[in-house]
């Protein structure tokens, strides 16, 4: 396994690989939802390269950018063992040098969601997912479904600006009490770690309803909302129930349909969703 | 010489090239400057591919979008002797299918100058270049001086996204009397183009005083409006003194500087620049 940390030495290592390459973007702490990411490219492709970055742009003021958790040697030690070929671990002056001015931005599907409380953030996301994509030049890269909303966004952008790869979204990885895995779990005392299953068994309980038949939303997010709320130090920061394509929010289900949400336990927001077919 | 229209063939055609690719994107109408801008690609790679589209997103309202002068069957007839191996030649439909919404935007560079006249343009034209640039996946791509702003506008976008490609720019081409060679003279009148040369001229001027020793931008600018303004057909839109690689404006010249203007003869707007080094 390569570790490359410039831009410069990713292209030459780039150059020297024939055949497809696979390509898993993370911004590190990973767990084991990114590594199934890094096991399926691993599986479909003759090389795999891993970039691990947390990316400020895609921060706002007051997020957690500069407490993002990080630990480079634990990544590589879960890295080299499934096979990884090309770890590319850039500084951020690397990926944005001083007079950085150019941006890529997905319209529409960012408005909603993720996009409405976290102004920006796709912006930052869809820039350094377009750059670390000419960088590595991909055959396919891959994401998790976790982030529904972000995996939509960047196979957009993809298509849009007609990029040479594909965009492969992988479904969540859970805790085995169904907590969807995330680097941001750590952020969470125990007391909130036992409550945050709540999040997981509302997903359930909407598609519990779903399948007896139940397609009014307001419905389906009563129940779920009900059922947060009884965790005490749980704060729902939306549900919506939206059109899987186009997030447009649904009142009367139509498949296929995405039920995500934000719970906050202190300043940690968790997001979760499940797909209805 | 092989002419295509879809994005499936152009990619398809592109499969086909081992070697170094040359792309020339233009938005047809061809002249001299083009062909230039084509046959320095078929010296320096193994292919070259040009696109022929007239770009809507970079036309603003009350632009002239939809008298662009065309004519393709005369752009093949100049392209096929000097060598072009592909012409790609697609369709508004085929570059921005219903639901197109990414946008890639190079900041502060697009501010001044055309940015300031055309508000929109230069969205237009990164956001365009930047799909053909996905398309072809060309080695080298060329552009030519006489848009200095597109020219240094696109290198930025190039070398911020990390694309995998050089951005070249090659002199402008000019008529014998000195007029730059661009597909809206055909817009103008005899009596407008006669006057036209008074832009060259101007530059030249600038270039002389600047050659004699004189720094002071205002002193220049002025000499230059009053020669043009000799000519009752011209109405001088904006004449620039700035750095030639951010575009600040410069009180006294401090070389690299682009002094660049734009002369409107009627609705005909004519752009020209000179580097002073």
């Amino acid at each position: 396994m390569k570790v490359v940390k410039t831009i410069a030495e990713m292209k030459a290592a780039r150059r020297g690989l024939k055949g497809t390459v696979g390509f898993v973007p993370t911004m590190g702490y990973l767990h084991e939802g990114h590594l199934s990411l890094v096991r399926k490219s691993v599986e479909e492709n003759d090389y795999t390269a891993v970039s691990i970055f947390v990316n400020p742009t895609q921060f706002g003021p007051g997020e957690d950018l500069e407490k993002y958790p990080h630990d480079l040697e634990r990544d590589l030690d879960l890295l080299a063992p499934i096979k990884t070929d090309i770890v590319f671990v850039p500084t951020r002056d690397e990926i944005y040098p001083p007079g950085y001015m150019t941006w890529v931005t997905v319209e529409k599907l960012t408005d909603p969601l993720e996009g409405s409380r976290r102004p920006g953030h796709f912006r930052g996301v869809t820039t350094v997912v377009n750059k670390l994509f000419n960088i590595v030049e991909p055959t396919r890269s891959y994401f998790g479904q976790k982030d529904a909303q972000q995996a939509l966004v960047l196979t957009k952008m993809a298509l849009d600006l007609n990029m040479p790869l594909e965009v492969i979204t992988l479904p969540t990885v859970r805790e085995p009490d169904g907590l969807a895995m995330s680097s941001r779990n750590v952020y969470l005392s125990s007391e909130q770690r036992k409550q945050a299953t709540a999040i997981s068994r509302s997903l359930i309980l909407a598609r519990d309803m779903f399948d007896r038949g139940e397609r009014n939303t307001a419905a389906i997010k009563g129940k779920m909302a009900e059922l947060i709320e009884k965790e005490p130090l749980a704060k729902i920061d939306y549900i919506s129930v939206a059109g899987a394509y186009d997030l447009g929010e649904q009142d009367i289900i139509k498949t296929p349909t995405l039920i995500s949400m934000v719970v906050k336990f202190g300043k940690t927001r968790l997001l979760d969703n499940i797909i209805l077919k």
